[in-house]
């Protein structure tokens, strides 16, 4: 249970009673360094916690969503910890992968790449369902249970995680989620740049696709949707074409679409609260 | 009550229900643009709310309360009007300014200089406690009821503020406030910087110094002090000067030494619920 040969601390904050710390540590998966965020609770100084993993979107690091959702008071009551990993390879300096926000670095979108260079590194897939998952499992005092969720690219990450692994987590929420990527255009330019192009691989990579063919969730799935959301009126989101899978494959699912309420983390603050309550009752019951 | 002719939208988010909002205007104290922010409750659609101004620290714009102290949700619940002012002027570019973090530009220390060339512009305190609230009273639905409140050198200016209006504020607290900044490095680079050698003229801007004068507070003052603040253990804060003169004097205070926290945001968001409700309730008294 040593942290010294793994695990490098990076900072330790105080909030909330419990810590907030940052870790470097050397990645197999990805090739590279990377930097993840852990929330644990004041019960974690007692005793085994559940954990909710947080993906991020576009552009983000391990630190937005503990900056700014203002989901450690919540956290800290119901006794839930949290991992926030970054949103791809760092360092690694392909070709092009810092010529743009929606692709390389900060644009993993959570698939394995397969297309070169990319294929060397851009593995997040399996960084954030493997190596991380194992990697907390044995530096911290979790007891095994696992949520998650996630806002943007970060909530497609959580649905895809989700669907993939139903066994794996007691529940899947999502803000904002690219719900479906094969057919908006931050999804077929991450999955063309990442898969190649034939379209047939993408749809492993894709919630809608995952629930048409037959992928059960672990529970109803929670997403909330900003109306006035720019990414949502460009197209980019696609909450309708997850109900209409969901409502297909008679898959449960709370979809709420909320009036006024933007893609920013304002909206994850104003509704984070609910999610950590559904998310702390499913891995209560789980 | 229109807004087009002094105040520019900046941007506007919706949050808890109600709204954050960012203006630019043109600062005649100041003599430059500035930006504020404004969270306005879902209250303030049906009525006058109290107002709680909030003034940042050293190398903070309008935008890191905000964002980072996850304030909304209870001030959203407590019909609770928040502004945020900048910390300096901006874009004035006099010699100097952008030199380092704690002078100039991002630390205009909530002061009126006196000494050239700072007195053309660095004129905060006049800025934060007569333009501003006359402009937002002109703009918002508010009642007229005012506490205030603040970080670090964003403290120190919400005791000061305070301490030299205590019929204008309902209530005065402060998280790691610079509480006697005559007597600290950075209050010393501050106040010689812009009011000169003559270290009497600087007794008007430290909390302890008006305290042992015989400045009233408001209410009793709030502050709260992580004990793990680097700041406060390099000898920058100097809450135990505060006590000594609030005690002295038999000025009312509420210390609270915090083990563990430091002087991020992060403490501040761990304790920010308190010190709402501590106004609200002066507020709803006054």
């Amino acid at each position: 249970m040593t942290t010294s040969d793994e695990l490098e601390l990076v900072s330790a904050t105080k909030s909330f009673g419990g810590w907030l710390k940052r870790y470097k540590h050397h990645s197999k998966v990805l090739g590279c360094e990377m930097i993840f965020a852990i929330y644990l609770p004041p019960a974690a100084e007692e005793q085994d916690v559940p954990l909710l993993w947080w993906l991020s979107g576009l552009t983000c690091t391990d630190e937005n969503f503990m900056q700014k959702a203002g989901a450690h008071g919540t956290a800290a009551e119901l006794g839930l910890a949290i991992v926030c990993p970054d949103t791809s390879p760092r360092g690694t300096d392909l070709p092009g992968e810092h010529d743009s926000y929606d692709f390389g670095s900060g644009a993993g979108f959570y698939v394995n790449a397969t297309e070169a260079p990319w294929n060397r590194h851009f593995r997040m897939y399996d960084y954030v369902t493997e190596e991380l998952p194992a990697l907390v499992a044995r530096h911290f005092p979790l007891n095994g249970q696992q949520s998650i969720s996630g806002h943007s690219m970060g909530g497609h990450g959580a649905l895809v995680c989700a669907l993939k692994n139903p066994e794996r987590y007691a529940s899947v929420s999502a803000f904002a989620p690219i719900a479906n990527p094969t057919q908006c255009p931050w999804g077929e330019k991450a999955l063309g740049g990442y898969l190649g192009d034939d379209r047939e691989t993408w749809k492993e990579w894709d919630a809608c696709e995952l629930i048409a063919t037959g992928a059960p969730a672990p529970a109803e799935i929670k997403v909330d949707q900003g109306e006035a959301d720019n990414f949502y009126q460009d197209g980019q989101l696609r909450p309708e074409a997850l109900e209409a899978a969901c409502k297909q494959a008679g898959v449960p699912l709370t979809l709420r679409m909320l009036p006024g309420y933007d893609h920013s983390y304002f909206f994850i603050a104003s509704f984070i609260d609910d999610h950590l309550r559904y998310h702390a009752h499913h891995l209560r019951s789980g």
